[in-house]
């Protein structure tokens, strides 16, 4: 599915954000560019700004989670627009007809935007194509398909901490199988021009023809990660445990968790990532994930300045701020 | 029950808004009016007025309603009121006395008007005649007894298109007995003078002596849809299919779904409105929800703006404007 | 545990709202005062102040409580704060770990203050220590620890009408044992310098050594009752009838329950408080609830006022007002 031309407008702005596939390197850079003044302002006495008055914005979260959807709502009532988060349980809109329904009627109430999270891949880009015009839908994770603004929070940290792209080795390391953070960020990562991107996962664990996606493979923690500048974690979904991939949580860490020796194979300055929410003693020892060279918690306060500034960009596109 | 006294001030200004039962001509074409402006309002970028700055707006949801309760939030927020939405299931207040209590704790948190949805008709009724003399009570749906604001939303519809109500025929199709939405907009309808209301429905969906309710009553697609100018489909209520009203939906809808074939026995430029959501197949079919003839999505846009009428016209009757 | 240091800033400013213990008469009279000024702004047409403008509240809840959770949110919204709403089963954070974790995610994305509920007592405590300098905690409830605002919104109701505490015999009735409302009530009459702090509980309802807390026990109702001016009652968990401490609600009602004919032992001018919500019929007498006496909806009025008291006093001591 290319999702390049249905997310720029004819004057090659930010229309929708779908996916970090087709975007180029100019446009990602803007977002960490307008990022920043987000972040600036992340800690003052009043972080509000009345850029996105009047306008209507729904959570449409089909797929439940807590942390993405609360930065989605503080990043919105910052930038002062109306807010409605709709919890709605996947098994009522099965069908994408009654799917459809639901967004039919909902722009019908002349909102603004959709930040849509789906299980199933390709749903923020269905309800995108099949919009009214005035629609903006930004997606907060697709299946097993993508999760650009987690990505994008990704690069913003790491340009926050290395100053640049170019040069860098980075390796994500987990299942990168089923992961849409991993899809994304390896996109994001090539687009933006680091030297070398490396996936470390168990065969099970990773695509077919996994170089295709622009990256190299390993097998094993201590080669992958040798003189790396940035570390990313992925979460280990506890379900996929169950589903014979894996043997135990145990045995998971011993080869595949970040502990202080295998950090050590790395840069001594390389920086440590995850997502989160974290599974401590699983894909990540404690001393790691809360040590020195962890910036888990700055990418979460990062994750609200980049939805602040996407959403931002997505409404000056379609010539709608305050 | 008469609901006429209590809806309106000493003065014959909108109090609550319970039932359309009891209120004058004048009265409903000056919501009709009021709504303009607001409906106006919801294609600007902007689509905000302070009116309702600094009051609070309880949304009472004994029973659950995504669309509506989303359309009363939208309305809120657009009139910069605070709103508060509690959903409450019905069992844990199922005692009248444990309603009231709950009733006389909102109040005392100095709440200015509560959006009652609840299963037991009379609901909104019963809190309107019990709340302080400060509160304000819209019904947004009681058990089988009224729906007004969606009745309102559909006359504002009607005449959008039509212009006038005088001289139309409209026909009501589907489950007559069970549906508030009908109840209300057959008063709506008589009150605003229409020619004719027809309701379309097997006998088992019907009223005893439905006739005094101001409508003709047919048993027969064809005949009852003939020379109409407006068609209004109820939602069939799929759990009223076990209780043996109705043999199946498959037969329900070769009887009472609304197809193109039917649709011709109508005026050429008949409306097909639906209250939604709806069951594409069951009462109506795709070709004709989605055909030139429907206007349901424009009730659903027109919701907002005729929500947002009735909210500021009894806060200006509680000389409460800001 | 002592939480006297953690609550204060260095100048003796309040930084959190975790108990009652260990805040001097001076601060408890200052919480009072300037709660006076938001309980005039009630009944104004326009209820809203930009105090906290661009500030970030989080309800924290982990155990559910529609009523408090409600009057949080109006507070915040009445001084224009932006608030979210979290309701997190306690079973997922169950480990103090992962409740860090989560605590730490949400300060990371410059949350301001955290309004904290939590079936486990020392959990609010547990917050305010770890949590990054920039954020405030308010305790909405811990375990049978405290509910200390509730505790602020019964003085607040006492000097209300008896315009002192110098002099004033109080009475606390029902489940001493388990109370956190009992608990904060007694350090906050003790503190505010009332004459006398009485509790009436059958035996199996008080703690032992009970008269350490600075109370006299009493396991009579006449007798306990004998001169009081103000009368607390307790809300009667019910899933403590099933633990044998009590042998039926009409039983404990005949002894402890609050009738018009014990009520007579009081003062003539004794007034009747209840946290809500009632149990009409169980501790109290419907009769007594809505009687003369009763003061108990003026309590949740007054709730909005104080907690907007405390989160303005908390927000001004971090120099933090807009």
């Amino acid at each position: 599915m290319t999702t390049q031309h249905i997310q720029l407008t004819e004057h090659g702005r930010l229309k929708h954000f779908l996916s970090i596939e087709g975007l180029s390197k100019e446009l990602l850079t803007e977002i960490l560019d307008t990022s920043e003044s987000y972040a600036d302002m992340s800690g003052k006495q009043i972080k509000k700004v009345p850029l996105l008055r009047g306008k209507t914005i729904i959570n449409l979260f089909f797929e439940n989670s807590t942390r993405t959807r609360t930065t989605f709502e503080l990043a919105a009532a910052r930038l002062s627009a109306d807010v409605i988060t709709m919890n709605i349980a996947t098994s009522s809109t099965a069908k994408g007809e009654s799917l459809l329904d639901t967004i039919r009627n909902l722009e019908a109430m002349h909102v603004d935007m959709f930040i849509v999270r789906h299980a199933l891949s390709g749903a923020a880009y269905f309800i995108a194509e099949h919009a009214a015009p005035h629609i903006s839908v930004i997606n907060a994770g697709d299946g097993q398909h993508a999760h650009p603004t987690q990505a994008m929070l990704d690069m913003f940290t790491i340009r926050q901490y290395k100053k640049r792209f170019e040069g860098l080795k980075v390796a994500i390391v987990g299942d990168i199988l089923h992961s849409r953070v991993a899809r994304s960020q390896i996109q994001a990562l090539n687009t933006l021009g680091v030297e070398e991107v490396r996936v470390i996962a168990p065969k099970t664990l990773l695509p077919n023809q996994v170089r295709q996606m622009g990256v190299i493979d390993f097998h094993d923690m201590e080669e992958g990660l040798s003189g790396v500048d940035v570390i990313i974690m992925l979460r280990l979904q506890k379900e996929r445990m169950n589903s014979a991939f894996l043997p135990s949580e145990s045995e998971y860490f011993r080869c595949f968790g970040l502990t202080e020796a295998k950090l050590k194979h790395a840069k001594p300055d390389v920086m440590v990532m995850h997502p989160g929410p974290i599974n401590r003693g699983v894909e990540i020892a404690s001393t790691v994930a809360d040590g020195p060279h962890s910036v888990i918690l700055q990418q979460v306060s990062n994750g609200v300045a980049v939805r602040m500034a996407i959403m931002s960009m997505i409404i000056s596109s379609s010539g709608g701020g305050a």
